[in-house]
């Protein structure tokens, strides 16, 4: 989760499904110092294909030379370049909350703001909340006062809009 | 997103916020031929630390295993073992699916399911879901006939039930 503008770029890899693409992939970044904001790495729809969804920040022209660089690794498929603001971007976040006697305050609180709750302690509350980064930041800053007991987020997953898919101009 | 059942462990690590834990990091899991199924990396809520989540598959025994070679490396503050049956874990998924004549049923079906519609294009709709492995799998099988154009998933993030916490027994 970051506390900046969403001049975030997401790099969508799709790699093919081998353990060396993670170390590949990740000597790169280290190599070059690109600094990464949040990665997920999971399964796609294809058993042979998997997906790396990295977020950072940095100028367009260092975006582009990390993209060409990591056309050059070994088992990437395909990298595409989202900017956060101008694509279907996601993140999850669960948060256990402090909840003693105002435990009432913050189920309201938390239903308001479109927050599951996933478990229920003896003093604390857990919430799932999902949404672009903007929306999960408040409802941090808004339970902050509360007691943050515990958080953790998933990063950010991103699809490009409409019809267009990374898979158009697979090889 | 995986279809086995959730007997798969996930290894929460706690580790100082430096570029150089991801790479020892996947190098130990690559050197050892572990079997990653979903990695995320975030930031936390104190800004010198960062939080990965692994989900694996294995025997007890090398999950210990893990868990006790993690610890080795350098920069690696915590680690906590915690069962997916048995903790606070959810996932998010992002998925294009083709909407054509039939966009009304599919918005129908999604809101069931709890979807949120992300985004509209002209023969698709882009549902986000989000929950535990079983359902957003269950959802994803459901629209499976109306043709899947693209998806991407976080990969899973995990809290220990109850007050308990990964700081707990911070040193």
């Amino acid at each position: 989760m970051s506390t900046k503008n969403d001049n975030r770029t997401v790099l969508s890899v799709l790699t093919y499904n081998r353990p060396s693409v993670l170390l590949r992939m990740t000597g790169l970044f280290y190599r070059r110092g690109y600094n990464i904001e949040t990665l997920v790495v999971c399964e796609t729809d294809r058993p042979d294909l998997s997906r790396f969804t990295v977020t950072l920040s940095g100028d367009p022209d260092i975006i582009e030379q990390i993209r060409r660089q990591l056309l050059k690794l070994e088992d990437i498929v395909k990298v595409d370049v989202l900017h956060l603001e101008d694509c279907a971007a996601s993140e999850l976040l669960l948060i256990k909350v402090k909840a003693e006697s105002n435990r009432r305050d913050l189920l309201i609180l938390s239903q308001a703001a479109g927050c599951r709750v996933v478990d229920i302690g003896e003093n604390s509350l857990t919430f799932e909340l999902s949404g672009r980064t903007a929306d999960v930041q408040a409802f941090v800053e808004r339970v902050r006062s509360y007691g943050i007991l515990e958080m953790g987020c998933t990063g950010i997953t991103a699809l490009a809009r409409g019809d267009e898919t990374i898979f158009d101009t697979l090889i």
